[in-house]
């Protein structure tokens, strides 16, 4: 299911874990700003969101490194465009990352299965040994933002990654559903227990024109996002709206901020990663 | 975080296995039939449909247990519009599931949690033994059905599951847009490996109608769905179209099922229901 290189997955048993917060302290240490992007409830488009925010701070000049760590539904490789296998570097015994651009590294768990469609039927200790892996196995060189892409919810992934970088700080995405809010501040709150510094809360899939006659429609209600940020007293970066683009250019392995620099989307990412790189 | 239930968890350590795979076995014996609502993707609508088949099911006269196992985004307590804690009863040591109507018995994690904004941060094992709590320390009673609606995708919470119901068959749920397929299709090959019977596969969040102008409009694209049953060999069991209704519904803690029989939704529903009962 996973290549050579979860074979050769460092054992924090046997004496070796010394040796292994070496490597993590070693590999962290190169990279300035660590986010992680998470959301309380799934299918709200945090990993759009990650793709589009990492091509962006890409296009900015930033180093940026682009990391799935959702394992059992890596969205990334499908939304980036990215096929085949990782390539590993004999020499280095380190896996050499996928590129988009002259400025973007991207690892994801669907880059080291054979069959695109084979489940990974992981329990959290083998999750959590392959977020610390895609740290310190990949060639991520030095960069200025690693954005991680986690999977919904408040267990191992999370937890292994704020455990391990210590540094990471969230920004949260949620929907302006109810339904959507009622996990995001779930969300919050882990951040607040585990003392992550929240960068902000981003509402997504707002409300859209209808393509045939320019009505407004709230797919999922709207100013949700807006008011869980002020109650929680969070920062709050911005509604981007539903925009079938984002669906069609995610499907297509071509992230519709490369796409289109002109459309609502676009505008209000860019906006939002201003607000980052403003208070980060 | 967890009411006094949690503490009486019975332990699988210091030989009291055996008691656990009994009460487990009790508690099994007296449910019909046990379907797991799962997908690859989170907020595809899982819940949703978990919540309104449960609804559909007791309205057809079944006595129908619903139970959220989604232990860090549990929406079954919202959507069922279900307050406050689980009573125990101090005789039975049992907690006394919420009641829907006569013929629906529903048990979410939300309804464990004193303060409902509180993240749970639980890895894996943790999970799972709350899990199996649910089937042992829930007083049940005789069921013909128990829905279990799963966190998105393939790890401890669906493999406990099949674990645990050894005779527990899968309803799939996806939207039609690819990433979401991608994903479903992993699903789909966790239930082929671990031989669980897949009853089949919804597709949820279909074109609907704009309420301005009755254009059609497909927000996560169409026919995705029917497309991947046949590929992968399964049952479809029909397109729910997107209905604004089930948002607004859902946030009320009303499901559209009890509200409206006669729209496009409910209708799509009744047609899977169906097909689920000439089938199980």
């Amino acid at each position: 299911m996973v290549s050579q290189i979860h074979q050769k997955m460092p054992e924090d048993q046997n004496g070796k874990q010394n040796q292994h917060e070496i490597q993590l302290q070693n590999a962290l240490g190169k990279i300035k700003n660590k986010i992680l992007v998470m959301s309380g409830k799934g299918g709200v488009g945090k990993s759009s969101v990650a793709a589009n925010l990492s091509v962006l701070l890409a296009d900015k000049g930033y180093k940026v490194g682009l990391m799935d760590v959702d394992v059992h539904g890596p969205s990334i490789a499908k939304i980036m465009g990215i096929k085949g296998l990782l390539e590993i570097d004999p020499e280095k015994q380190m896996a050499k990352p996928a590129e988009y651009g002259k400025n973007l590294k991207i690892v994801s768990m669907q880059s080291f299965m054979r069959e695109a469609d084979q489940a990974v039927i992981w329990r959290g200790p083998a999750k959590s040994g392959m977020i610390q892996q895609f740290i310190t196995t990949v060639n991520w060189g030095e960069l200025d933002f690693l954005i991680m892409d986690a999977p919904p919810g408040t267990g191992d992934e999370p937890l292994t990654i704020i455990q391990t970088v210590k540094d990471v700080k969230a920004v949260v995405v949620t929907t302006p559903q109810d339904v959507a809010l009622a996990d995001v501040r779930k969300s919050i709150n882990f951040c607040k227990t585990v003392d992550m510094n929240i960068l902000g809360l981003i509402e997504n899939m707002g409300p859209f024109k209808c393509p045939h006659c320019d009505g407004e429609i709230a797919v999922f209600k709207k100013g949700g996002g807006k008011q869980t940020a002020m109650d929680m007293n969070i920062r709050f970066l911005g509604s981007l709206p539903y925009d079938f683009e984002v669906v069609h250019s995610g499907d297509s392995g071509n992230p519709v901020i490369t796409k289109d620099k002109t459309n609502h989307y676009t505008r209000a990412l860019e906006a939002a990663a201003n607000e980052i790189l403003a208070n980060i």
